[in-house]
């Protein structure tokens, strides 16, 4: 456990990968053929986590909110959008060839360093990775000085990222591949998305590419749902879908990998310069309060704007919530006030008229949006650290014992309650066990355990993040006809009537 | 309409095409961009009836099961995968050039006749499409015996296949494209699996493919599921996802696209000959229910089972659930009893055991799977089709007026009930409305309109397929609080409580 500058205590990236793999939320893909770089695998558990995630997104914005509709458009679609949209053409991440190994790097994440003794240069040093791979820098200047026979105090190494190098240097740094300089080429630009061809013919003709975003196919349809959706300004259309991204060097478990999930709208607004700031504020303050709504703690999340000299020339403001990662803070949800360049950029390309007609002002424009972003994978991320636990229980026995949990929030838990019948053996236990499950499951995801102490099954759900355990003793059969239901972050108890039970459930999942 | 030789009206393609456009069910993907062929989005409505179907799947295979876990596996995986499986050898459809035009055909659906007169053969006619282009090919034929001014009496046109061909006729018969013979190749394979590169690297290396099913994705995580998920033999995996084939020619709005979604489950079983055919049947029996289920009715689903000839060498049978679909009965789900055919495919590539350890028989054995396949696409095509019904009801002056309606099970309504205010200028019903429109969206998509004579609102949620439409009036705030709630099928009124309302619907919607 690593700490946090604030009093949290976040888990290890590595404690997350390991539960999630042992506890089936999340695989890496192909792993019988020894894995496959930057996709991954929703296991059994995983899979109802992001079901979860993205119905508690999907109720929250479309089905509670009157002015958006959804919509669900393909991955592949005409390839004219991705010359629109300005991907064909700048969709790009700087590379890196090693001429001698045909490695390749991305630029921005090649780093290297003049090896400095007494003010002198006696060559360079490179690492693949950021900041965190400064000792192995330091540790290769160290081996430099002592192969030349150099005297003298070696300076710090400051690593800068290979964008930044001269173009004299490229001859100096060496290849991380070789340890020798002499190999790399200068950047050049590589497009990010996934190419494929459409169609019979196997010329140029059927190139096509895999969505990079969602985005797009909303635009693409925005006519459509114009003309048939009874839609007035403001409205939003929202879609939760794949996309796909040939990162160069996907990293950090989910939230960089190269095919992915993402939940986007696009709310469109009146042009005017009243209206944007104010809703740009307003989905700022939405999105926060969804992602509290699904467990996330406020103190988790933060506000990073981004100044006015980076926006997009069309972009009027972008405002991204990041979450607190277990490998720092990084963007999990991005608000971006993006004008009407993407419509506009699709009437140029298309000829057709992407004006809407305002009753109210009876005019026409091509309306602004505010687009809310956010990655599946990344909030999934983000649940699964703010919910990882550990802490010491009594065990069976009253000793102290530790356990880890996850605290879900019941509307994402996988399972929002397991049933158990006190022992297997017992038939009468059994039935009556399973008869409370079979009326559970009619509204809800159960899970059932027989097998093992109460106790050690306890701390299974526990570690799944099943907020409530139900247990039928033989009070239940015999006597009160009440059945003890645990809790799972207090580990408190309470006994209450079998009838009741799914009342009381209600009130703590949907409620 | 066309009739059909049950007792059942189904609507034309045609008919469903233009609804599904109209009100925002279907689009064809790229419109403004001239279309592009095989790809379909789903439109606002479109998108919730798809999800209500894909959630209807998953809570009674995965949810209400206790031997039946999920997954969501990526659709990109790693290449090795479709060796293994025998998709990059034997997944093809039979392609034949036009060394003329470039055009493809796929050689199965390019048809041609000898033109005979007299017994005499005087030249070939060739076809792009199936039997109901035959009336072309034979004024083609005539055309034919015009210009070379043969005498005699045209023998009937016989169209064949391109296959079934001999290698002398290629020479001789023309290209739909150029009308003239000597253009055309034998046939060849042509891979249905779309390629894509992963990673920098520009050469094959990173060869890959978008999947074409996902149960090799389920195969792949057979080990991982069996190590973490507390399974037992029997036990199955289901997984919903998008998959993708470069069909030759797309066809059948959403029955044959390009790219499509798929609801699997490989349920592995005991190896021994006792099982499998116990399995098939009930599996057979609980896809015929489950379509029932969601409201299609059972006289629409047919069996196809396959000629013991006609399976793959591994298959121990395979039986087709078929529909009655507006261009004839076709494939709706394929339930395909496939041996070890798969797992021992990918211990044999991978050299990863797929054994499993029965606790029960203290033995191990690669587990046998029965594999239910279902498309998402064609079954809502199977349930707009069964949907669709035009009848005729008295207007809000009693006069006889037509209508389209939507008969979906209220499982799969996009909106399950629609709210009015008899009244939109009255605030006070505008008001009681809103309160229970925001308590009823609570727990389901519900459906606001102000808009227009009740009866107009009425018809507008007919034609989308809205169950129940409530209407609040002047008694609901004045007198009664009571509400008309009207059944979209009968166009019967019930009037009822304001406060029993939800309670209605839910046994309606839920029970």
């Amino acid at each position: 456990m690593s700490e946090e500058s604030s009093s949290r205590t976040l888990p290890t990236l590595e404690a997350l990968v390991t539960l999630c793999k042992r506890r089936g939320f999340i695989f890496q893909s192909s792993e019988i053929y020894g894995g496959y770089a930057g996709f991954f695998d929703y296991g059994p558990l995983g899979a109802e986590l992001k079901k979860n995630v993205k119905d508690a997104w999907w109720k929250a914005m479309v089905h509670e909110r009157d002015e958006i509709v959804g919509l669900d458009s393909t991955i592949i679609m005409h390839p004219e959008i991705w010359k629109a949209s300005g991907h064909v053409e700048g969709f790009n991440d700087p590379m890196v060839d090693c001429k001698e190994s045909k490695k390749r790097y991305r630029a921005d994440q090649l780093f290297f360093a003049p090896v400095r003794v007494d003010g002198n240069t006696i060559g360079y040093v490179s690492v693949e990775e950021s900041g965190t791979m400064q000792a192995e820098a330091e540790e290769m200047a160290a081996e430099m000085k002592r192969k030349q026979a150099v005297q003298g105090t070696l300076e710090a190494i400051e690593l800068k990222d290979y964008t930044e190098a001269d173009p004299e240097e490229y001859e100096l740094i060496p290849s991380p591949a070789t340890g020798k300089p002499g190999s790399l080429t200068p950047p050049r630009q590589f497009n990010l998305m996934f190419e494929t061809r459409v169609g019979p013919l196997a010329d140029a003709s059927g190139l096509s590419y895999l969505r990079p975003e969602t985005a797009q196919g909303i635009f693409q349809n925005f006519k459509n749902v114009v003309d048939t959706g009874r839609v007035k300004i403001p409205f939003g259309i929202a879609q939760i879908g794949k996309a796909f991204r040939n990162e160069i060097t996907p990293r950090n478990f989910i939230f960089r990998s190269r095919e992915f999930e993402q939940m986007e709208i696009e709310y469109f607004i009146d042009p005017d310069e009243e209206t944007w700031p104010r809703v740009y504020r307003e989905w700022i303050d939405t999105c926060k309060e969804w992602l509290v709504s699904i467990g996330i703690p406020a103190d988790m999340v933060g506000e990073d704007v981004h100044p006015a000299e980076k926006l997009s020339h069309y972009s009027k403001g972008t405002t991204d919530l990041t979450f607190t990662f277990p490998f720092g803070t990084q963007e999990l949800w991005g608000i971006a006030c993006r004008g009407n360049f993407d419509l506009t950029q699709h009437q140029k390309h298309s000829r057709k008229s992407m004006e809407f007609f305002d009753e109210g002002r009876k005019e026409k424009y091509i309306p602004h949006v505010v687009e809310p972003s956010l990655g599946v994978d990344r909030t999934i991320l983000a649940v699964l650290t703010a919910a990882y636990c550990e802490d010491e229980v009594p065990n069976d026995k009253g000793a102290p014992e530790k356990r880890v949990l996850l605290k879900f929030h019941p509307k994402v838990a996988p399972f929002k309650v397991a049933v158990f019948p006190l022992l297997k053996n017992k038939p009468e236990l059994v039935e009556s066990a399973r008869n409370l499950y079979k009326q559970l499951q009619r509204r809800w995801n159960v899970a059932w355990d027989v097998s093992g102490a109460i106790g050690r099954r306890y701390r299974r759900q526990d570690e799944i993040g099943t907020p409530y355990c139900v247990t039928i003793d033989f009070d239940t059969i015999e006597k009160d006809q009440c059945v003890t239901i645990r809790d799972r972050d207090t580990t408190e108890q309470v006994r209450i009537p079998l009838d009741e039970v799914e009342g009381w459930l209600n009130e703590r999942i949907e409620g």
